[in-house]
């Protein structure tokens, strides 16, 4: 089939490689390593190893392989950009081999910067998944946030929220009390509540403050403090009324849908892979 | 002298004690084990060895010696909290040995906790350094800022800004990027204006973006990112036109000062230590 082809979503700390036919994943495999744990000089013995298992075929690759972490830095493409835009700005290391550009924006000395996050966004547009007008949201340890405005990434914010999330359950004041399961129940709800109050440094001293008084369970406090945090994030996105279209995981696909409902938004859950892959080979269409 | 009386500031990693006479510092120490270094059992000889340095005499001990991690748990006063209220909650080791309470507020689920800060806020008010209704802040790992009114604390909040600016230093994305001197210059007042949004996770994850985009200089970096915290605490606190009594070192007194006047207010340094003096002589006065 000549419009066979790989494409590996690579990221920071985890690979996922796909055989994709006609459209369809014909074969793939997860694991190996994450850019992070790659050296550049280790990539073409990676690649020539993904393509012993999936084939001797054309590969793009996305994420964090462009980075500076990676195989090879990819200049960033500059948003507004749609798939035209990434594709012309594919980095080829050789006549079959691409890398795909993240994006980036520029606002006077503000900027923001993604890898990978790009393909699936687009995907979920090209797939009629998200309309060409839309508000997306990609949570994690450092979420992202992007308008859509006639099929393309128009702007984008990211927040570091899953990141100061670890940093308090690991290394803070309240370290012994966040290793407990998070669900997207009453106290979380009740921190979105604090949260939107946007005064994330006094809301997460109330946490440790609550405890010392005795004002909460302790069995709560997780799911307040994610709360916390996820709505302080939320809250600095959206307004009432407004749609989000979420990828995600399951659980933290609940705990954002949740917020944005307190919030007084609603929202639609897209299945990230499945966007990944549209967008991979709606790039390679353009690409070949 | 029969209003001779020995005064320590014992918070958790400091230590100061003070003999007082006739409400003048005649003799003083810094150092010795802060609380978090002294276990419960071990405080009766610390107590005998400031005794046999400064005179014996009797103590009043203020800060978090009087905590979980002190010589013994002392019940809050609750606000609204002056010296009167603190005098008839002195918890009283022996007949001559006092331990100050804290101050606790509760709202609801919400609460918060002072230990020690009570005694610089109720002394800059009772030696008229501070106005009977005012606005205080004491920056720290823990910032307080305490609205008095009619000469009590009637409220307060914590923001632990000082811990986040920890944390992402020692531990985050960014901590590459924060070891540097923090000044009040052109950096931290962009960092204030940004920080003012009250969009902390995404402004922090914006500090690592301008890194990766080459938008700011590598020695702005710790400034910058000391004014989005700082700025972003100062902004939930106070409105243009307000003026701020400042307890404060002289560093992070002239960080919030900057950052203070950058969002309309103004603010008035006072000395922490001659707070401290003259909250814990004015309690003696009401205690013996």
């Amino acid at each position: 089939m000549t419009d066979a082809f790989i494409a590996v979503d690579w990221g920071t700390t985890n690979r996922r490689a796909y055989r994709i036919e006609g459209g369809i994943v014909a074969a793939s495999e997860r694991g190996g390593p994450g850019a992070a744990a790659t050296p550049a000089e280790a990539y073409p013995a990676e690649v020539a190893g993904l393509r012993d298992r999936l084939g001797d075929l054309p590969m793009l690759l996305g994420g964090m392989v462009g980075s500076t972490i990676g195989w090879r830095s990819v200049a960033y493409a500059s948003a507004p950009a749609g798939l035209g835009d990434l594709v012309a700005a594919v980095e080829w290391i050789d006549d079959r081999t691409g890398i795909v550009p993240g994006v980036s924006i520029v606002q006077g000395m503000q900027g923001d910067v993604m890898r990978g996050e790009e393909l699936q966004i687009l995907g979920a547009v090209a797939a009629g998944m998200v309309p060409g007008d839309a508000l997306v949201c990609q949570p994690g340890t450092h979420c992202k946030w992007a308008t859509v405005a006639a099929g393309r990434i128009a702007s984008f914010t990211t927040a570091m929220t899953g990141e100061l999330f670890g940093l308090l359950r690991t290394h803070s004041v309240l370290k012994g009390q966040l290793m407990g399961d998070v669900t997207p129940g009453d106290a979380f709800v009740e921190g979105v509540r604090e949260g939107a109050k946007r005064d994330l440094a006094a809301s997460l001293f109330g946490v440790r403050a609550a405890s010392v008084l005795g004002l909460r369970d302790n069995a709560d406090v997780p799911s307040y403090a994610s709360g916390l945090l996820i709505g302080a994030d939320v809250a600095a996105r959206i307004e009432a009324g407004m749609t989000v279209y979420l990828l995600a995981d399951a659980n933290l696909g609940a705990l954002y849908a949740a917020a944005i409902s307190t919030l007084g938004g609603q929202s639609v859950a897209i299945d990230s892979e499945a966007a990944f892959l549209a967008g991979v080979t709606h790039l390679w269409e353009l690409a070949r």
